[in-house]
């Protein structure tokens, strides 16, 4: 028996053991050093490959099985406790080396801003890189509390660093005012409440182009989602959700990377969230990576 | 430092310091004493205080900011444990003194018996005035194994208050055939099983009344609101109910007073309860209460 | 004081505390033996008399009450712990017993297995039966880890008993591959995602002929039935479950026996699954049965 | 198959079928309408009987098994919510029933003023009764918020019926000033803090005559029965209260009644609360009616 | 009827209404910003006062009633959420204000590098002053990951303050090596495992001193505190550490301030720990400032 | 940046990332299949390894830290669900494998049956053998519901297979009457309750032999161990099971492998147990296997 083999149960549902041999590679990052209201997305990482251990290996959505894709999961990034600075500089070398060696990146927050780092990473790659932001949170604030690293700040950033007319935000219905004149303002194409219409529609702009998606679990109402810190009620259903991953997949999206983010598990003692969440990442592997 | 600045954490979020200078004026109902399965409202108050630190305080829905209203938290309204009789006196004064203050009562309960001496009050001050009363439940039972002071009783009650034909009620789905046959019969105005439709057809009819508003928050759905005593399958969303009380504010209703009743946090270990019902009472602020 | 008489809280309300004057039988199956991913189903059955006691008489989705009908909750069957195979054999015979005596058999799960050896005593004396199969899972595999007698194959048995083009499943949106491929070409009707809709099509066909109905809980969103083994996102709401059993009730379909499975209350603290549950079964009762 | 034998899961484990053969009757009593804090012992008893279904039938404390006694679970007494004085005279009445009939009643509540009624009626049939209480609160009040019938009340009534110096309190940690100061002079015996210790110094002295033993869980520390209404840190062991059960046990004192109080399932999600509960009847069944 | 009257249920039970006629101020300290495993601890305070509502006012550990000591809840200082450096210079204001106007500080966390600050302000008051430490852990750390404002740090920092020799530790049971080394170097007294024994060997030579203490409620065992960041196994009984609250009390120590911290309830669904944490803080009241 | 070395948070803390550099092999085995009566323990291991994050690396216990022993947490053995049968071989052969590398075993479970192929295969090896059993069940039984291969049996299978006289159980609480008298009878050597003192007079007697210890959580009290499927009140604490793991320590012992089975996180949402059982792990690694 090798022991290498041996591994099971820590990793995502049917993962490749070798890294080489993959297209695609699943990472956590177990962060939520600035989380305001209740954090625990560091944990979610690890529950949600718990979860996938109950899933189906295929889709009736897609008409696909896990086994078409070679995906390896890497584990999670050893993140120093409470350092943002330092947490992100590592996301973005992380990001780079995947990139780099061409894999597909596809990973598990952690609290949201570990998607500023890989935007980073993303940008010095592709340089006409556009953003699906699927929150209910708008996430543009400049600083929160004095602070420019907080998850309140990611997609703000990352207007700035690609340009706000590439960056397309879904189902967004928190934020603070400035957040959403800045939305108007800046020439971003933020959508409100619903998610998979005004997506639809957008998608056919969107042909030919590299696009990095970022979802954050909270955009799903609580009732579906209650395992999340800043659960906001009155979002959409995990249908929809659903719906929407298919709808990327079916318009032939050039899609080069995404992330799924702000699984708390300890608010959701029913454990429906991380099960939830490992079906998205089987729906986004099964989707959006299979041409890699 | 004074000392009377300190508190925080305990009162909702951005409650003015000054009665005096505030129009509205939110307090609680900590009482579930005629609560028939499962008790535990009289925590409910306190719980969507803390839950409201986790708000935004802009609307996207209203377009409106917190501080744009002056309200002042009250705290809870002392009520002796055990004693429905001299509890509903109690709030019937207190509510006496806020209309006399010319306040906008917003209340929480508790269980729904509280808004029986409410709209006593109300009645005393108001001759033309109309109810919305959104709920699962019809609560129109002439009393609950012979008691008629239950928490199944008080519409029923404000409908011989105030005549049956002033009272809408919106979402039921539970209660006596009784109940339902005395809805026919009395002419009030029962809307089964949805709210926001039949209520933006109704809405028009009612303009130029002064209108107090009861949402008894067993009318979203377990999925959306678990931590209820009376959880009863087959509600409605917290998107619907956000999107009736939006009509509302945008009917231009001249609401004079509001309620939002029922929550038990004991039955929900992921908090999602109370932090929905912060942000009805937040919408409620924002869109019921401006024109103070 | 006659002590037969005492029993209350542990049946399901308003039983008729007669076997013989009752058409209709109520009966528990706690059984969870071949379940994979997380047991417990075994406690369903106690959960949902316990939340009985918080249900309405009077229904008004069917504008009846539980008076109209009578019914006597028999218990649980006494199953032997971790014995698929002697479970199965005690079911089949027990359900012969129900139908030798005239009775309309009610079953809650337990694991789904159990409307395997439900549907052979079924055959015995209807040669004309149909099934109608409400569930997120195909469950027509073959066998599961070699074994046959296992909660995924319960329709694939039926399949092979009743001939495939008399099942008709309705909200599938798991399984294997296979599981939809024999789907297809097996002849059986299967309705993906959706449950009222395309029931509502297809009554019209099964008219004038013997139908048994087996409802799954995890059809609904773990969003309304968190208390599930195998909850599954991106299911339907309780509301759409409501009306498809209103719409069977309005059909005039024949219903001659109806099950409802994997209730697991350890995974809802909040309860509203069994809650939920109760809530289904009176429906049944209620729209089902009252033929009898 | 007779359909009387299918019942199981629902009665104590092990229960005899038959009332006539059967020495002790275990019955349950779902109320708890006079609660303070946090109410739910209305579901107590099922829960009991649910988690029986875990225990061994053998126990190596009293060196005896279930099958050396015949007991039957006549289930729970329907007792009418909300009524406090219809459902104690309720239970009086049974209680007379039981003990016309010669059995020893083995009762589970509910909250605590159950045990009034039950010893009103012990106390006509045997005029030396003492009776022993363990618990965490002094329940000597003479009314509470102006309310006799109160959980808070029924040692005090009881000290009246039977004489205070035929009382013997074990474990006390909570109480008025008043109700300490009535243990003192009132010539009742109240053991402060401690069960075992001091419970083996007094039994000696009760030797030759009738004693009734009640038990609230809620001696234990929260530590050991969460799942009650009225936690009070600062309890004792489970492995303390066993050893109490066994020294009365051991004594050869002539136990004629018990019962075991204010298990509240909902605030112990472990469930380790009925757990322990259906140990501790186990305990009481084997040790102290095997006389009968 | 004055509104300011009406506030209740969101203050420590019994508080008295007037801040100039207290010799006690209860006060809160929302804070977990550097908390490493579990955050949640801002949460403390409010459920604290929560729990207070279902305790007895008499203590009969004290023998005393709260009605005996005039003291204010004077709610949550208002802390800046993120901002450690900030955080504890307004705590020190704070307990400047308090102690200028000669008041017992009663504080609740919060983590504990609340406790840091507090003695800043004693340290400038009492140059005699000595620290009882009760914590399951060192906190002797000069930094954690870096950073000096750590709740790893705050008595490593005191002993630097007021001198090691004067800080005595309790219960001490997890630390790192350099921790426990400098515990034995620094000439400080570090009784490990125990509480209660050591403690009351101790108290004589504290006599004439004033003396503050500091309770981390994680040195209890998680059985009797599950609601806690850091939870440590093997720690002692609530039995334990109400006798060392007693101890104290008895010894005539002349306390002069005294905090209760790291109590996070989102970890524990029974509510023990909130439960036990306002019967501490009575206990506090009662055995330790009446002389005020 | 090596991907290898990018794992982290769902190994034990510190693991070595070497296998052939490490002295001891941490394991899992994820199996729950013949657990009667609340299964789960398949989740056992995972939430071990992400709780061990939360831990102090030096022990005060022990007086050492944890990069003084060279151990590799080797993930999961993948264990075919519902198969008993292969299962057990398969641990068997993993066992076998690690004693011919000449690592020290030290498993998680997953159930108790575990420990069967664990002593097959060390039976193989050493001929010597002692074995130390701790736990609340005696799991003597040789069969279940006719079945060999449960939860109920290993230890009766390995009293046949290395003689009962070198059996030591401790702290057994629970078991059919045959088991005790197969106890009495067989030479083994039981002890009733107790743990810690039995076994520091038990140690002097094994003294130069090569000794197995299996520690079943249960043994704890339910409060200190709520987390797992067949919980029994009046059992041990934490720190007794502490001070019993030091006795070990302590005793010069050679102990030659060890595990820690059952425990089964979702009875437990406040996570103490699998908080407590990586502490123990932390101490069986630091006292039990150093001198490998």
């Amino acid at each position: 028996m090798k022991f290498d083999e041996a591994y099971s149960g820590n990793v995502f549902i049917l993962s490749n053991p070798s890294f080489e041999d993959s297209n695609v590679v699943i990472y956590g990052m177990p962060m939520d050093w600035t989380v305001s209201f209740r954090p625990g997305s560091r944990f979610g990482p690890g529950r949600i490959r718990e979860a996938s251990l109950g899933l189906e290996e295929y889709s009736p959505y897609a008409d696909r099985h896990l086994e078409e894709i070679r995906y390896f999961d890497a584990g999670d990034i050893p993140l120093p406790f409470g350092n943002p600075k330092r947490s992100i500089d590592m996301i973005e070398e992380y990001i780079d080396s995947l990139l780099e060696a061409d894999k597909f990146p596809l990973g598990m927050g952690g609290e949201h801003l570990v998607t500023w780092p890989i935007l980073k990473a993303f940008h010095k790659k592709y340089d006409d890189l556009a953003v699906i932001h699927i929150d209910a949170h708008a996430d543009l604030r400049e600083e929160y509390e004095g602070e420019p690293l907080s998850h309140s700040t990611p997609v703000r950033k990352i207007c700035g660093l690609i340009g706000a007319e590439n960056v397309y935000s879904f189902g967004i219905r928190s934020g603070m005012r400035e957040e959403f004149q800045f939305a108007k303002e800046s020439g971003m194409h933020m959508h409100k409440f619903e998610v998979a219409e005004p997506l639809k529609k957008v998608l056919p702009s969107l042909e030919g182009r590299n696009v990095y998606v970022t979802i954050d679990i909270d955009v799903l109402d609580p009732a579906h989602a209650p395992g999340t810190g800043t659960a906001e009620a009155g979002g959409i259903t995990s249908k929809e959700l659903l719906e929407a991953i298919s709808a990327i997949s079916n318009s032939g999206l050039n899609v080069v990377g995404a992330d799924l983010v702000e699984v708390a598990p300890a608010y959701d003692p029913s454990e429906q969230t991380p099960i939830a969440a490992s079906k998205f990442i089987r729906e986004m592997l099964l989707g959006w990576t299979h041409k890699k």
